[in-house]
């Protein structure tokens, strides 16, 4: 049986690797630039939108792809009042987003009309790090209340991120969280990571973050011809 | 191709219940109480087993199975540290516990030495809803850091609980935590839940919530004869 289940796993992985080439593709032509966003849940991907919106719009034109285990979308209600074009994917219980469904929210948004679109996925630190969406960074939210142990105890996402926003840095007065040992974890298991560190709360180091955003949602702004 | 998950999954969950129930009926057989602790990445599964370990040990008799996705076993290592008979189960990537993985680990425990067991499972607020490991309760640690939106996002976890502890209310004073909204969503889906709001870091609802487990690990201590 558990032959089987790792047959079938195997397809389905390689039925989305084509989707989410389809899915760069797509973006691609369009001129947009999309990152996957992905944290333990309440690590605060939302607040980072929401500030993310703020620093950027309407200058970059900013859609949003919100995914959740259930119909609740106060998510996509946020980032929608915050400006963005929100679409909300309810995954029916599963623990990730998968290209196919990323796919359907692009048909939902109109990509003439962005420079980026920011994927919110299913607050989970195993799941997703399996599923490439078709985006072009993959960017993993921390935050310094869950513990410096993290990236030692959750490597697959670690090591496969792009950019990490170690977000909560108002909190640290009133936490243990050793820095220095977090981010030895980060870099032995992924030395070109890009890392930020930030307060939602308060704005720290937003501006730096928005700037590295802000530089490749532009770059890619005119529409390239495949 | 989806239904043929579907079915290979069924089988999969027909199986678990059935080890699920063999679990259940050696921990009856050997007067051990048992609890499949839940919750996200960092909410402070193991300082809570520590703070509890500190407050019924060595009266009450205690062992840890640890669930990781990796070998790293520095949860167990803090179990055995503070007193316990510990086990690290390795999921080998796996986000969620399941009920063979138990069966072996209490293969490796002295359950004539312990009155109860705490099974720490893998961080995801997700996967584990669904699967019975064979135990007597379900814990699920939320963090207030984590935002009081949480039950309404992961209805599976919380509608699940048997008992709810809310740690690191040490930190309230910081944050926009919400605790009336919050409770409100947690009793929206399970009115009969058990809740204790606690800080391992400060001490504080510890002994209310260990005084509960005392109670039920000390009445199983007598053997039941099936």
């Amino acid at each position: 049986m558990g032959v089987k289940v790792i047959s079938v796993l195997e397809n389905i992985l390689q039925a989305n690797e084509q989707v989410a080439a389809e899915n760069r593709a797509r973006l691609d032509a369009a001129g947009v630039y999309a990152i996957n966003m992905m944290s333990s849940p309440g690590a605060g991907k939302t607040a980072l939108i929401e500030q993310t919106l703020r620093a950027l719009s309407p200058q970059v034109r900013i859609g949003m792809i919100n995914g959740d285990t259930t119909a609740a979308s106060m998510d996509a209600e946020r980032g929608a009042q915050a400006g963005a074009q929100a679409v909300h994917i309810n995954t029916g219980g599963n623990c990730h987003l998968e290209a196919h469904m990323v796919r359907q929210a692009l048909a939902a948004l109109d990509l003439s009309a962005l420079d980026l679109i920011i994927v919110e996925n299913v607050g989970n630190l195993v799941c997703p790090a399996g599923w490439d969406l078709g985006v072009h960074a993959r960017v993993v939210v921390a935050s310094v209340t869950e513990g410096a142990d993290k990236p030692y105890k959750y490597p697959s996402m670690y090591r496969g991120a792009d950019v990490l926003v170690l977000n909560k840095i108002d909190l640290l007065p009133y936490l243990d969280f050793d820095t220095e040992y977090f981010l030895r974890g980060v870099r032995l298991l992924n030395p070109e990571v890009q890392v930020f560190q930030v307060s939602c709360r308060t704005g720290e180091g937003i501006q730096a973050w928005s700037a590295w955003l802000r530089e490749r949602a532009m770059r890619n702004r005119p529409v390239r011809i495949r």
